[in-house]
C-alpha cells in the first residue's frame, strides 16, 4: 500500500534492535484518514471471504480493526490483555509471549462474541514474531470459528511471524512488508514495490 | 443521542454495584456504524471549537476517538496506561485512580504529540468518577494546550465525574446520560429524552 510505505519512509524512525517507531501515525498518535484507507484496503483484499467478524487485540489493533469492520459492516471484537476483574469461565483464553516486553500475557475474549458460525478476519498493527496473531487464531479456533485470514498493517518480514502463519495454512495480507531495517534504513520487500 | 440510548436499552445489562455492561457494542465487541455516528455527533457538537487534536486513553476510548478524529480530520493520540519500556523524560504523566479496579495507573503521552498550539477534544467511552478524564485534562494542561471540552459516550450522571469536570469550567458533552441504574433498570436523564 503505497501511501503507507510513503508514510513509513517519511515518519518511521529506526531504533536499535530492529525496532521501527511509527508512533506518530500508527500506534500512539494515529492518522484517521490513513486508518480509514487501511480499512478499505483490508476490505478489498478479503472482500469475497464472507467475513462476519473482525478480531483484534488491544490497544493499537483497535483503530485499523474498527475501520476494517466499518467497511464490512460487521462487529469488531478486541481481545483483552488481562483477565477481567470478575472471574469468569465464560472466556476463551490464550497465552501470548511478547519478545519486546519479555512477558507472557493471557489474552481473553468473551465467549459471547466469538461464535462457531463466525468467519473471522484477524487484524493487527504489527507482525514480528507472530505470537499475538497466533494467539488470536487460537481464540477463534477455540470458538470453532473459521479464520479467513490475517491482515497486518506493518509486517517485519525478516522475523519469523509471517512464515509461522503461512506455514499453518492461513492467508496473510500485510500492507507494508519490511525486508530489513539494517543501517537505520527501511527496505521494503520487492513485490510490494512492484505492486504500487 | 437516540440510537445510542436505544442500543443501551436493548443490549445494556445492569449488574450489581451500578455497573452497566455494554460490552456487546461499546467496549469489547464494538458496532462500527454506531461508532461512526458517535464520531459524527461529537464533531457536530464541537464543530466551531477549532479542534486540532483528539485525546483519549487506551483501550476502549480509541474507537470513538478515531471516528471523531476522522470527522475533524485531525490526529488522535491515546494516552497509555503504563510507561513504555524505554525510560524517557519525553513524556507527560498523570496519575489516575480507578475505583473499579482499585488501582492507580500512571498514564502517559509523548511530548511529541501534545503541543502548546493544540486545541484538544478529550473523548472517552465512560464517565463515572471522572478520574480518567481529569487525568487527560492534566496531560493537556502540562503541554500548555487548550482543552475545548470533554466528549463522553456514556455518562453515569449519578456519580461525581460530570460535576467535577463542569465545576472546573470544562464543557462536557455526553451522548447518553444515565440518571440511575436502580432496580436493574436504566433511566436516562430527562433532558436527553426531550431532545430525542
Amino acid at each position: 500500500m503505497r501511501e503507507l510505505q510513503e508514510k513509513i519512509r517519511q515518519e518511521g524512525i529506526v531504533l536499535p534492535n530492529n525496532v521501527l517507531k511509527v508512533d506518530s501515525f500508527i500506534n500512539h498518535q494515529m492518522d484517521p484518514k490513513l486508518m480509514k484507507k487501511i480499512g478499505e484496503e483490508f476490505a478489498k483484499r478479503f472482500e469475497n471471504e464472507g467475513i462476519t467478524k473482525i478480531l483484534t487485540i488491544e490497544s493499537s489493533g483497535i483503530a485499523p480493526a474498527i475501520m476494517t469492520a466499518l467497511e464490512f459492516d460487521v462487529p469488531v471484537v478486541f481481545a483483552r490483555k488481562r483477565k477481567p476483574l470478575t472471574a469468569s469461565d465464560h472466556l476463551y483464553c490464550s497465552s501470548v509471549y511478547s519478545y519486546t516486553k519479555q512477558e507472557t500475557n493471557e489474552i481473553t475474549v468473551s465467549k459471547d462474541y466469538l461464535l462457531q458460525s463466525d468467519t473471522v478476519l484477524i487484524i493487527d498493527d504489527f507482525l514480528a514474531n507472530g505470537q499475538a496473531a497466533l494467539g488470536l487464531i487460537d481464540l477463534a479456533r477455540q470458538a470453532g470459528a473459521k479464520v479467513a485470514g490475517v491482515g497486518i498493517v506493518i509486517e517485519k518480514s525478516f522475523q519469523e511471524g509471517a512464515d509461522l502463519i503461512t506455514a499453518k495454512g492461513f492467508r496473510l495480507e500485510s500492507l507494508a512488508r519490511i525486508e530489513s531495517l539494517e543501517n537505520g534504513e527501511v527496505s521494503f520487500k520487492t513485490e510490494e514495490c512492484v505492486s504500487i
